[in-house]
């Protein structure tokens, strides 16, 4: 297996644009086109991107995981968001693209202003319809004409552009899936029947992976084989995928279920999907534009909506969750070994961001069932810390000092379990902040993992109990409190979330991480991350049927952050079950010498205090 | 002054449907429709409908402020909301109309299912575009046809309609208004070219009355003149309003600001309406989909969205905040009064809910600046308090009893402010179960009081904190926590509330609702409500802009019903903080006896509890 840590200057040359942007200029003229525009995104706006997408960073330079190249005849941007502004800088070549912070900027403003009459060519493949909408307005306010391309002129001058991935399709077993794709096919046509929809586009390759009970490897971090479903609500589904992928093993299984065609018959199929003038739904978060086209090509009614198994996956069976449970318990040792490691060997000052990632990156390998990190693993310390989404570079790296604190957010992927998991860890001896900033972000978390709320309750609703806190001191953090998370599936899943924009109902069996923090720019970042299950709650005397979170992760956190006067008698009960928890659990599966630091690192708090 | 207290028996005289809906169908069929959809809505969508625009309770007899009755040829239907099924069965001739629950079956479900290929006529003036929209999804899918009529068919038929109401406009004078409507009509020209809008045409009588400072009494309850203005980005508007609400007097000062013109001549006006091809905001919650057409005529672009006059009027300015507190310490007075006749009249057993409303507006009244109250009082004993819009009827009035609880939310419109407030008071001796409910109910309330959160927060993210206390027991409430409250206009305003509905940013000057409850039907039901104003909060050590709320509403929480134990001492703090700012405010208006009785209501709990 490769070394699954890379920075992102193993990833890219920079500065490609000097000569890459020329050329697709003179092809844009050639095709008669004035700009296109170029998104960090695949057909199905995957999160990861596969090589041969990567169109952006081969143009551009520019290898972050979001942003928008817009290419005009004279002058040439590329818009990025917070995280981004300062790579973006360092690696185009500014005196072709000007760098747009989308926070003053989004792309469709700046197209908004800067277009005049002139014609932008876009890929229908690589937008959504409504973001296509979007981009027609600031189009049309800038006087200008919005044009479809038939083909990506970006691919016509990528001369040694990479084929596209096509690793092989691995069968989830039905102890870990809990349900077969049949019985999946047939919950999924009782709500395509509820919702009037006559078939489905599936669009999203984390969906088509669970209706099929399918892994693949066309992606990094997340295990999917990139492709199409067409189900009709009555007949069988078509599954456009590359034969390559599919072994006469794998073929066997799926061809129960479904017709296996090549992903060029797509437009043909979608032309036989349901019946005449049906009503195709058409997920509207990751179904490309060009899909509605094939759709009313046909005379059917392109329907755009949430794909119905985004929800149907989100709510995890019994398989799914004591798989998960096996998955953190495994993961939970090697992070508790990593932090044993790094108590000990951070304090001699040797230990860099990168050093840390490697060795942790070791204990999960050393459980000898890791199949990837779930993500890139953030490892910041001190001041790189603050930066919520930072990515260690050879040129970043820092040693872990003492007197300053460490954040390292993580995960992995294993057959039964997807994890995510956060810890900030002081080095030697913090001041006074860092342990009231600590606590504060500890109470918010201990507020939404004793979180108790009826059925309906969406996320929106939980997502300030953990910003109180701060909100308190006059503090907040700039991210949602928690994201929904797959089953050895995207670390990042829809439609749950702890957000003020999460405002879908959370049900039994939803996984979400909880992960509130604090970020002092230029001294140092807070972050407490772990997995929740959503579970129900008998409450005696209660009248709702109410539900509450179950915390799937297993690591201490640091007590040396911990300001327990500070802290309500409940929520230091919290903190001592908590670690009470994770201390039973993991003690047999570890050496006397970890057990023995854990048995430290976890000690209850409630015992010294006063009553 | 007439009285204000009225029941829906006085109203309305039920069941006139047995002739009603026969002439109606004969005036359908006249003119080539198969039915018909008769709202409860005026041409402004308006809380409070005049007499003449009463046609849902002309027509069936139902009197409830929500509704719609469907009328087709052979079936006809009314659809309530749940607090309105019984009273609608009650009201309606059962031969004639179904009583549908909204709950079940909305009005475009029903149309959906019974319409067939038939043809259902509207009155475009009473609906906004966006419900003509699903109205028409909902026709389509029946497989029937949509029709707008230019004139209304029921008025046809109302041979005895009153006249549109003609209530004389006063002047809001500046000391209370705050700002001149030129200054006003300035920064909305500011916020149209903002929004690149050419024109506005307000159709809100709300955010009439406070552009232009004038207050009317075409509606009950709230100080409103029914009327429309268009506003140009550039040039003078026109206020298009009966020429005899108008007196020179008030004509004189109007003219400066605005061209007053007739009523009719509102289609002629929107075609003059900013340059051609202007594009014309028209609100989206209160503008008739008609005038979508008046502007398209024209060649102008109507553009659907909330009129920017919302927000502003809803941040008010230091003199209505003046005005605002001034008319609650008044209002507190007359409340406290009340408390204390209450205290000492219903133990006697002879008070009933209509007796306790009508000593309520003496008291009110007394103050010899009551306008009107802001809404009919919800005055409910025992188990008429669970029923959380109930509304006090002859047959319903029962007598506030020993070992009850009682209810009674009412408010009051002085010229210098609106006021609305809930008490909840303990009748004899309350039992611990409703003792332990009113206190979480409280410490809900008392947290939403609390609440600091940064700049940019919406009502929805602080909804839940008035939840959480109920929400540990297995508890809940069906309603929002709070709602936005004008400056001497409505008492339910917008945009800004506390529900998860409420994605407005909360802004210094707005004035909400804090009214958390709990309803344990046929037995009781609590509230407790006090208005709130946004206000800035300077934190020692804070980083972010942050908000918080100064209770405007003055009187005593019925300390009775506070079970302490069950609170902390942060929670104790505020409720004996807020009584010693009642007692010092109000005591200086009260005769001495109900000086010395709210002197004993308000004592600090604190004192009595040990550390």
């Amino acid at each position: 297996m490769k070394a699954l840590f890379q920075t992102f200057e193993d990833l890219a040359s920079p500065s490609q644009g000097t000569q890459r942007i020329p050329l697709l200029r003179a092809e844009l003229a050639r095709r008669g086109l004035d700009g296109f525009i170029v998104p960090r995104a695949d057909e199905h706006q995957s999160e990861y991107v596969p090589p041969h997408a990567e169109r952006l960073a081969w143009l551009t330079g520019f290898t972050g995981s979001a942003g928008t190249a817009v290419i005009l005849k004279d002058k040439a941007a590329i818009v990025v968001d917070g995280r981004y502004t300062l790579q973006a800088a360092q690696q185009v070549d500014g005196a072709l693209l000007t760098v747009v912070p989308q926070a003053e900027t989004t792309a469709e403003a700046w197209i908004e202003a800067e277009l005049g009459s002139a014609t932008l060519g876009y890929d229908p493949w690589l937008h959504t319809a409504s973001a296509v909408e979007a981009l027609a307005k600031a189009v049309s306010r800038a006087d200008g004409s919005l044009v479809p391309v038939e083909s990506n002129p970006v691919d016509a001058i990528w001369a040694d552009r990479p084929a596209p991935p096509c690793a092989p399709i691995a069968l989830q077993p039905q102890a870990l899936a809990g349900e077969d794709a049949g019985a999946k096919l047939e919950r999924l046509r009782e709500r395509l029947a509820k919702g009037r929809l006559d078939g489905l586009v599936v669009s999203d390759p984390q969906n088509l992976a669970w209706l099929f009970n399918i892994r693949g490897g066309d992606v990094a971090h997340t295990p999917l084989a990139l492709g199409y479903a067409l189900v009709p609500r009555e007949g069988r589904p078509v599954l456009l995928m590359e034969a390559a992928k599919i072994s006469n093993e794998v073929g066997a299984v799926l061809g129960e279920v479904a017709e296996i065609a090549p992903p060029e018959r797509l437009a043909e199929e979608i032309g036989r999907l349901g019946p005449a003038d049906g009503r195709i739904r058409i997920d509207a978060a990751t179904g490309a534009q060009e899909l509605d086209g094939l759709v009313e090509a046909s005379c059917r009614v392109a329907d755009r909506g949430p794909d119905p198994l985004t929800l149907m996956k989100a709510v995890k069976n019994g398989a799914e969750i004591a798989g998960t449970r096996a998955a953190h318990l495994r993961d939970g040792l090697a992070v508790t070994r990593f932090l044993r490691w790094l108590a000990e060997e951070a304090p001699k000052g040797d230990v860099g961001e990168i050093g840390a990632v490697e060795a942790l990156e070791t204990f999960r390998r050393e459980t000898g069932l890791l199949r990837d990190v779930s993500f890139p693993t953030i490892s910041g310390s001190g001041p790189n810390g603050a930066i919520v989404h930072y990515r260690v570079t050879h040129a970043s790296d820092r040693k872990l000092a003492a007197g300053e604190l460490y954040l390292v957010d993580s995960g992995a992927q294993y057959q039964d379990g997807t994890t995510d998991i956060t810890r900030t860890v002081a080095i030697g001896q913090p001041s006074a902040e860092m342990r009231e900033r600590f606590t504060r972000v500890l109470k918010g978390h201990i507020a939404v993992a004793r979180a108790v709320f009826p059925k309906g309750t969406s996320g929106a609703q939980i997502d300030s109990f953990a910003r109180r806190p701060l909100w308190e001191a006059g503090l907040d953090f700039d991210h949602g409190t928690g994201h929904g998370v797959g089953s050895y599936l995207s670390v990042h899943e829809g439609p749950q979330r702890i957000s003020k924009l999460g405002t879908v109902a959370l049900e039994p069996g939803m996984i979400l991480s909880n992960e509130p923090g604090y970020y002092k720019a230029g001294a140092y970042g807070i972050r407490i991350e772990n997995l929740i299950l959503v579970e129900t709650r008998e409450i005696a005397g209660g009248e709702r049927q109410m539900l509450g979170f179950e915390t799937l992760t297993l690591a201490p956190i640091d007590l040396a952050l911990v300001e327990p006067t500070l802290m309500e008698s409940g929520e230091i009960a919290w903190l001592d079950a908590y670690h009470a928890r994770v201390r039973e659990a993991l003690s047999e599966g570890l050496d006397e010498a970890t057990r023995d630091w854990l048995a430290v690192a976890t000690r209850p708090l409630g015992e010294r205090r006063p009553a």
